[in-house]
């Protein structure tokens, strides 16, 4: 069976901008701050170095009790026995994703577009990761969803849909009343100094939307 | 059940060297000159111009009856049901490839010494690909093996070996008398115009070895 996941604050790791020394104590002072989720995203370590890290983060978001999610990699994602993948529209198609991956795991899919996002939920996606929202340092090329094409992909779709790009403590109060159920966050969290700080921050913000 | 598989003359893709203007073109030349078994080796693609690549080379090389292996990607290769997966010492561990791939497939593994060797071929590995021989474009920063070290690897080793690196028309000769069950070839193939002449040059010139 699937595991139940709480998208809340969804924490997207990313080696290149983190503030703490290694991805494993990154993720460990964000869960203990509130994230709910924990995304591996490695976009340039070879497939040792990435799986390593995902059997680190196996045992450690175990330990912390928050599911563990591969970014691209169904591979490494079966490897380490993770409780999904996320894949975006240059990764594997879904129905290739699901069938390799099986029945008892997560499968998020990027889109920007209700059409991206109407095909995802028809496929079977178990989550929508929607955006970019804003422009980030981490989707620089991203072509931008609006705010519109967000409320309309909510209007459509009944499946769990977390916002990313470019979500912050500035950004969050303008998701007020748009029902999403979560926002994936990087750099707000990552970057920061006080990685625990940022993301109790953020939850708390998240409360009153 | 495992398939089969005549290593002679084993096919590496490299989209940068090639001089046709498509990996498929390039693999169905080298095919048709005389390879015997085609690995696809993306290293810049997506996730997904990958998986598009090896659908197409799956269906190619069905038809002209040779094997398709893949590199690195366990989940490309299952995708597209290759008949295996190469992986190098920087790739997921033997072990757990073999885990996902399951017993009815191919895994092959790079190694450049006697204890990597030894270490692949007790884990279970059905090939080795030995190297880098030589020093080549496609493996700059690889040390060097020796053919002193590749005759202890055939001394102590019953799998199939098949030597990479720097194999080419003029370093072919050299092997003779080594007991390899075959050469992978990169540029020597991929990078020459008429691609199909310059498989069917080395197939003879591995007659005599």
């Amino acid at each position: 069976m699937k595991p139940e996941i709480d998208y809340t604050l969804y924490l997207v790791t990313d080696r290149e901008l983190m503030a703490a020394a290694t991805i494993e104590e990154c993720v460990e002072q964000a869960v203990l701050g509130g994230c709910t989720v924990v995304q591996l995203r490695e976009k340039n370590a070879s497939s040792r170095e990435f799986y390593q890290t995902a059997i680190n983060l196996r045992e450690l978001t175990k330990r912390l009790n928050v599911p563990l999610i591969i970014n691209d990699r169904v591979d490494i994602a079966l490897a380490v026995n993770a409780d999904g993948v996320h894949i975006g529209q240059g990764d594997l198609p879904y129905n290739e994703v699901s069938r390799i991956i099986g029945p008892d795991k997560i499968v998020g899919v990027s889109v920007s577009n209700l059409a991206e996002a109407q095909f995802a939920a028809s496929q079977g996606a178990d989550y929508l990761g929607v955006g970019a929202m804003f422009a980030t340092g981490t989707k620089t090329e991203a072509d931008l969803t609006s705010m519109d094409e967000l409320r309309r992909i909510r209007e459509h779709i009944t499946i769990p849909i977390v916002v990313i790009g470019g979500i912050n403590k500035d950004t969050i109060p303008l998701f007020k009343g748009t029902g999403i159920e979560g926002i994936a966050v990087v750099s707000a969290v990552v970057a920061q100094k006080d990685t625990a700080g940022a993301a109790r921050e953020l939850k708390s913000l998240l409360q009153a939307v």
